[in-house]
């Protein structure tokens, strides 16, 4: 492990932290909050004087190799949510330390999941400090796709073709740091739109800005107790609307920019994305339908949630808790299916799980035809054995990791539904669960060893698994 | 497809069900259950002409290809279980058929999930063939693995390659024919021990013999209402000795038997099998210490259910849905466990869990040394990578087909637990799962649409998926 490059990293996502954190401190100025917005002050301090400590030496050797990039993407997200922690604690918003540092993790994974019964007790800094960490989560996506991903080589950019068989991410344009600009551009763009469109609405500033970073960033932190309950129709639509757009994959808006709209809409991902939540809106509302006065209503929550829970930003309108068994169940399944690849969407991803079937089709059809060679294909392209092999690898690491977290967790004795729905929930960053996590409840009830299983659990469905493992792997951490 | 091969295979097959169903029929004589001796002696006879009527035209190409042997292991399963369903309905016994296909299927497949809620008002003629079906299932995977697997070459010897990857089954002696001897005597050799053993703890020789079919067969199905609650607790000591026994890869009986001791007690799943129970054994202990009189009394309760659990048994001797919830954790986890490969447990089996942790761990080790390539090892050996491949294959359709089964069964409307132990249970060939297909429980809550549902998991999870995809598949049912 060459420590000298990591910490020059680290320093430098501590840098941006301290910059991040004066938003909070000016909202908490705006609304005289004095206490909060001293608080935020401080922390950015304190990120600053650490970030340029940690980052004063460069080293001479400044090749990147895939462990040193893999832990300065674990470390740097630990190391921003343990500093992001500290003004919730300061400001009084959130006493205890583990329970903010469970807030701040769920927030920059842009899972969603909350361990506090009443938000609307919380100071205006700190809800917009809590909602921020989400968008800044969602823009992190990028930077990890981006600025990580291809220094692997190998497998790892494989694995990244995996995830982005439409128009491969890395190749929207020659040099990776204008693709990273165009990536962007769009994501600040589709922002905008949202906070525009939400004040149309009749949502004040301060309710649009954040309720906007929790559906872009697809996170999921609302600013009232009931989620979004309480907002317009128009206004649950608008937002319905943008977290399905949240969960494209973002190469999809490329290729409409590029004019290249054939190309946009034959991305089998998306095709399959759409299809998805149609057929999940379908079954719902057929199950559901004597709940709701109209169609309209009735509609309008089946689209709201499908496209919450799939995108797995994790907003409300209901309490879905109450839905009959059968609506559950599928928002259990969307729940693993997740977004895009390429998106800010957690999950297992819409790519994988088409590879999935197709690799399961073409593993039946050797059999029924054992000399016919079959290839994979998505988007008329062959699909690498290589991208057919890690999905699977992904997929076989998943399925531990579930599981070794619902055996760990168990130890605070709570119900199978809720564990294993809290579990599903942390691990693809949705946010809420069913039962004592359903929507209208929070992750309280459970132990703070429980609550580090968990965060563990959010970080590695956010950073694809890989890198958080790695940190757990001792030969990792041996000097060259 | 090549009908003629198809119907040939199944004809041998209906004439030993013909067979085997003359053995309910004595016991029913004995009893002096006439009406139920007779459905028997019906069923049998009608097997037998259908056995001969569909075996008499041998086909003169007799190369049985991939797709033949696959479509007749999964239609022979099917059609032994429709004909060893009838007596069920012609006696009395259960009146619905489509409750008998459930119990039948459930038997032959080795699950133990039973629609019954009273056991005890069953003849004695039902109770032995409920029972012997498991005898006769467990004994069939052998069939399977030993007489139709070599037959098909490539991909599918290297399948059981990784179901075997201790000293392979096919290799314990160089012909086919004598392993499946081999097998077939051990089988029966600890069949009558333990039939012996019960025999002294006290039981009646007709509970002696329906529990030890229900214990080497991994099965499940009891005499009794409450399993094997009442029996002493010897002869539940005796139960969970043999269940242990049963969840071992036969090739270490072999090894045992031709005095290789050394290679028999290396084999790694047989190590990590008994360590996992007892690790599962040590944690229900703790979680349960206060739920029972003493240390005997806990510790042959926690072995007992573990053991049950482990080996896809399924007999209880205590209601463990009441257990507290860790310990139901861990017995969730163990049924996804399962066995050992190459016994005549069910689950996904200890050497693929053990391949997939091998997998995860050289993962990572190429991620932080990418120069260095590593090997995956199983008892000292290179496992080839197309065995990897195929565990990580299997793995994936698993989750497929466990999460198709619970979004399907999920228009019942029951809990979460339920649906998703039930699938667990079935897919794995357990048997009992919680909440309302707990122990104390059984599958009759559910829909006929559901039971077809379960069937076809039950029949997937015995057959190790693929002989049921195929028929699916169209194509497979094409004519050449």
């Amino acid at each position: 492990m060459n420590f000298s490059i990591v910490f020059y990293i680290l320093g430098w996502i501590l840098r941006f932290e301290a910059a991040f954190l004066l938003l909070p401190t000016v909202v908490g100025f705006c609304y005289t909050e004095r206490r909060e917005a001293v608080s935020y002050l401080i922390t950015a301090l304190a990120c600053l004087v650490l970030g340029v400590l940690l980052g004063r030496r460069k080293s001479k050797n400044f090749q990147l190799y895939a462990r040193e990039g893999f832990t300065s993407v674990a470390l740097g997200w630990i190391v921003i949510s343990l500093m992001g922690a500290l003004p919730f604690v300061i400001a009084g918003d959130i006493p205890n330390y583990v329970d903010a540092l469970f807030e701040t993790i769920s927030g920059f994974t842009t899972t969603g999941a909350s361990i506090l019964s009443d938000v609307e007790a919380l100071s205006h800094a700190s809800l917009f400090w809590r909602s921020f960490t989400h968008w800044i989560g969602g823009m992190g996506v990028f930077v990890f796709i981006m600025a990580i991903l291809p220094l692997m080589g190998g497998s790892t950019m494989n694995l990244m073709r995996a995830e982005s068989p439409g128009p491969s991410v890395s190749k929207l344009v020659p040099r990776a740091k204008d693709t990273a600009k165009i990536l962007y551009e769009l994501y600040i763009g589709i922002t905008l739109a949202e906070i525009i469109l939400l004040c149309l609405c009749g949502l004040n500033l301060f309710d649009s800005m954040t309720t906007t970073f929790g559906t872009v960033g697809t996170g999921g932190f609302g600013t009232y107790n009931d989620s979004l309950g309480s907002f317009s129709p128009a206004a649950q639509n608008v937002v319905t609307l943008f977290m399905i757009l949240s969960g494209i994959n973002y190469s999809f808006y490329f290729c409409l920019l590029m004019r290249q709209f054939k190309n946009a809409f034959s991305i089998e991902e998306v095709r399959w994305y759409l299809a998805i939540i149609f057929g999940a809106v379908a079954i719902i509302l057929i199950d559901t339908h004597d709940m709701y006065s109209g169609l309209e209503e009735s509609s309008r929550h089946a689209f709201f949630q499908v496209a919450s829970i799939i995108t797995t930003t994790g907003f409300s309108t209901v309490d879905f808790d109450l839905w009959p068994q059968l609506s559950k169940t599928v928002l259990v399944i969307l729940m693993f299916i997740g977004a895009c690849a390429g998106s800010t969407g957690g999950g297992i991803k819409v790519s994988r799980i088409l590879l999935l079937f197709k690799t399961i089709r073409k593993e039946l059809s050797t059999m029924i035809h054992p000399r016919l060679v079959k290839k994979i294909k998505m988007d008329q392209r062959n699909v690498p054995d290589e991208v057919i092999r890690s999905t699977n690898v992904f997929i076989a690491i998943y399925s531990a990791i579930l599981f070794v977290s619902l055996l760990l967790i168990g130890v605070d004795e709570l119900d199978f539904t809720t564990n294993f729905t809290a579990v599903a929930a942390t691990l693809n960053n949705i946010g809420p669960g069913l039962e004592l996590v359903g929507p209208t409840r929070n992750y309280s009830v459970y132990s703070s060893f429980s609550k580090f299983v968990l965060m563990f659990d959010m970080l590695a469905g956010r950073l694809e698994l890989f890198p958080m493992l790695i940190l757990l792997v001792p030969s990792n951490w041996r000097k060259y």
